[in-house]
């Protein structure tokens, strides 16, 4: 049996049919449960004189412990299984989106209109003036979510295929929390250059550009020469989403801690597409003491072995130069910011940081460090997981700041436009700040409406709107 | 006044507010209809003691109509207009379509499936084997509506944006007939080597590529090239959904006149995409004798100012070499099908022509030749438009063609399933056939299922599925 919490990511559903004896659903219930099942629903209740059916949602830790659950209820006598099912799968087939109309096209008038004839004078009112294309079209109100499936979660490099249901996902959530018509754009190619001319091609149809789980550091050369190129906001959410979340929870928990961005020592963990965003943050924040680690320790200017993206780095953070393993630089430390993988930072090394110890542990799914083995040390935690406290998730930002952004028209992302959100984000929280809610729940409505309006009245406020 | 037909395509709705006077509601339609604007409902009806408030919708004829009409309402004493609104611009503001999931992502458990951490199973069981996209991702029912916005209609080289409303009516009709999911893609490039490249790099989105208002040549030769590189259907529909709603609607009329495809003398007119394609199926379905005409006459293998596609034309048709005018090809012909331009046909061609002549007079708006011209002359008329009988409409083939080659799992669209797709639209036909209804109207909700079932099954006859 798996070691791991069970969870709807790894439940199934069994329909059964169950012999109508005294105690046999009990008998079943048990048998799963002592296999480690988590039954979570009975549902599709069907009696009849000699048997009932119905099934059973179970909640497991793995694919191995799915199977070791259908072994369990195949050794129950009297129960049969008719029909078995993994949900997640389930859930995916067909896809997840759907392209429909809010115009039903139900007769030639409707047609008229919609179509040929009446959509020729349409067309030619953009083609008098391409802006109106932001009026007449999706464009108002779509974004494309961009992937060449290099950087899939954790993952890795899975290909364009494999990448869709992420994509087609990040799309359910821009309409679900933002109202965002978002479509995901997987392409067949890995090349930065023709990714760049391919996005810059698609750009007439789309409002905006939102690029996914594309490898470091090629996302930074391709983002930055697309927002360069296109007059639509584009957006990295790997880099920006996740260092405008982390920045608010930041904001927050310094507030607990009384401490100011001025006065941190900050030590980064993992200097890709994420770190590198989030550090460009905190130094535009006010920070001026921040030191980047990667697989081979501090990041400084006297290393050899630094791509250009962290040659930037080194030469614009870490002003004592330090050099050395991560134990060896966050003495003293007063922020641990962990974007990189798991157990990498010990009990010890956060016993070395400053008073009131701030870890943002966030790999996902394992943290840096397990938040149980400090949670008498640090004086705020946080992870990148839904089932501990302080989550530092990315749909608080991505879906409000697109809202924002196609509101205000505007042109571009601005550094004002992120920070704003992160400023909305962490308001959100308001008196019920304490060290276990720094930044709301995934599912608080009312973050994506106060992003979208801060970064609407910063984009306004930064003249960069259409 | 304009001379044309009042119309939905422009229509608008007047708010007016009108004084509570006896006979002031019908002196306003008095003036409306002295105008010569069609008073088609009467919608939001306000009365206070003073005066009443209502939304007129009135169709105009063009433009300029629809200003001649406001200065007709102006003047009628005791109106005041509130609002004016142009009812095709208005269907269009913010697009026509929007993205949206069947799946509401409402709490942490279902996060949980459709996003991290569960998806990641779904990404990966597609990275194992990429053909189970069809199954997990929106391939199974999602087509790609590309344009570059070089012939729009009858506007020509209007640009991407401009053509975003077409291609949006297009993923419209295709939801609404055929059940698929259409995204439009227009694109700012008008080189074929990049359009081919892009659509090649979007192919892991997408379950196949509906090709639309691209110029030809160009158009041929992406729509060949891609169809050989992918291995998802591309269909270009202004060539072959045009021809099979042609050859759909020939096959009729030939039972009419009690003729067959090998016996006939054939002149189509106009050389491009649409009238190449036709000309393709027609060979196909048994005719020899066919001749094609451009601007410069009867194309034949003599002629030196000929580009690649009419080259293969000229070396595949006008087996006599027939050489010189409309005018002098057309005498004795039986079918003359038109794919050009306005008024290219005199009475005395038709005329010309042999016994019991069909004359589908196509182009759009205008046709070949008024069919009231010949109305005592042919056997069997149709056009391009909805306002007279035999509306040849793409909209009858490529729902359905596109619904049954997903259904299929098609990788191409072949010869075969055109035909049968042409031989299903003209089947719907059936008892009913007359010389005013040799095609289905465009919603006879009949049609799409029928084509659907006759590809699907040509596509598994022809063991073109993946």
């Amino acid at each position: 049996m798996s070691a791991k919490t069970p969870s709807p990511a790894f439940s199934v559903r069994i329909r059964v049919r169950i012999a109508d004896r005294p105690g046999a659903l009990g008998r079943l219930a048990v048998a799963i449960g002592e296999a480690g099942g988590n039954i979570n629903a009975l549902e599709g209740f069907t009696v009849t004189t000699a048997y009932l059916e119905e099934d059973i949602i179970v909640y497991c830790s793995s694919v191995e412990h799915q199977q070791e659950i259908r072994k369990a209820v195949e050794s129950v006598p009297g129960v049969s299984i008719l029909e078995w099912e993994d949900r997640t799968h389930a859930l995916h087939e067909g896809g997840k989106i759907e392209v429909v109309s809010p115009v039903e096209i139900l007769d030639m008038n409707t047609l008229a209109m919609a179509y040929s004839p009446g959509v020729a004078r349409v067309c030619t009112t953009i083609a008098n003036d391409t802006a109106a294309s932001f009026d007449y079209t999706i464009r108002k109100n779509t974004v494309a979510v961009v992937s060449d499936g290099t950087a899939v979660l954790g993952l890795g490099d899975i290909g364009p295929e494999a990448a869709m249901p992420v994509m087609e996902g990040k799309a359910q959530l821009f309409k679900q929390f933002g109202g965002v018509d978002a479509f995901p754009i997987c392409l067949d190619t890995k090349d930065p250059d023709k990714i760049v001319e391919i996005v810059t091609a698609l750009a007439p149809t789309f409002g905006g550009v939102n690029l996914e789980d594309i490898s470091a550091p090629r996302a930074f050369e391709i983002e930055e020469r697309l927002s360069a190129g296109l007059d639509i906001p584009v957006f990295h959410d790997d880099q920006h989403g996740t260092a405008i979340v982390t920045v608010a929870g930041l904001e927050n928990a310094l507030k607990i801690v009384g401490k100011k961005h001025a006065d941190l020592k900050v030590i980064v963990a993992g200097v890709g597409a994420a770190g590198v965003a989030v550090s460009k943050m905190l130094l535009n924040a006010g920070v001026t003491n921040l030191v980047g680690v990667d697989r081979n320790g501090a990041v400084h200017t006297g290393r050899e072995d630094l791509n250009s993206s962290k040659q930037w780095f080194a030469e614009n953070t870490n002003p004592e130069r330090l050099a050395g393993t991560i134990t060896e630089v966050i003495k003293g430390a007063d922020v641990f910011l962990g974007l990189a993988g798991p157990d990498l930072l010990t009990v010890a090394d956060v016993e070395s940081m400053a008073k009131d110890p701030i870890v943002f542990a966030m790999a996902n799914p394992d943290p840096e460090i397990r938040p149980e083995l400090i949670k008498d040390i640090a004086a705020v935690i946080a992870t990148g997981r839904s089932d501990f406290p302080n989550q530092i998730n990315n749909v608080l930002a991505f879906p409000g700041i697109f809202r924002g952004a196609l509101d205000a028209r505007a042109t571009t992302i601005s550094e004002n436009m992120k920070l704003a959100a992160a400023r909305a984000i962490a308001d959100v929280v308001g008196d019920d700040l304490h060290p276990q809610f720094i930044v709301p729940t995934a599912f608080d409505h009312r973050v994506a409406p106060a992003v979208a309006e801060a970064v609407r009245a910063a984009a306004i406020e930064d003249g960069v709107c259409r």
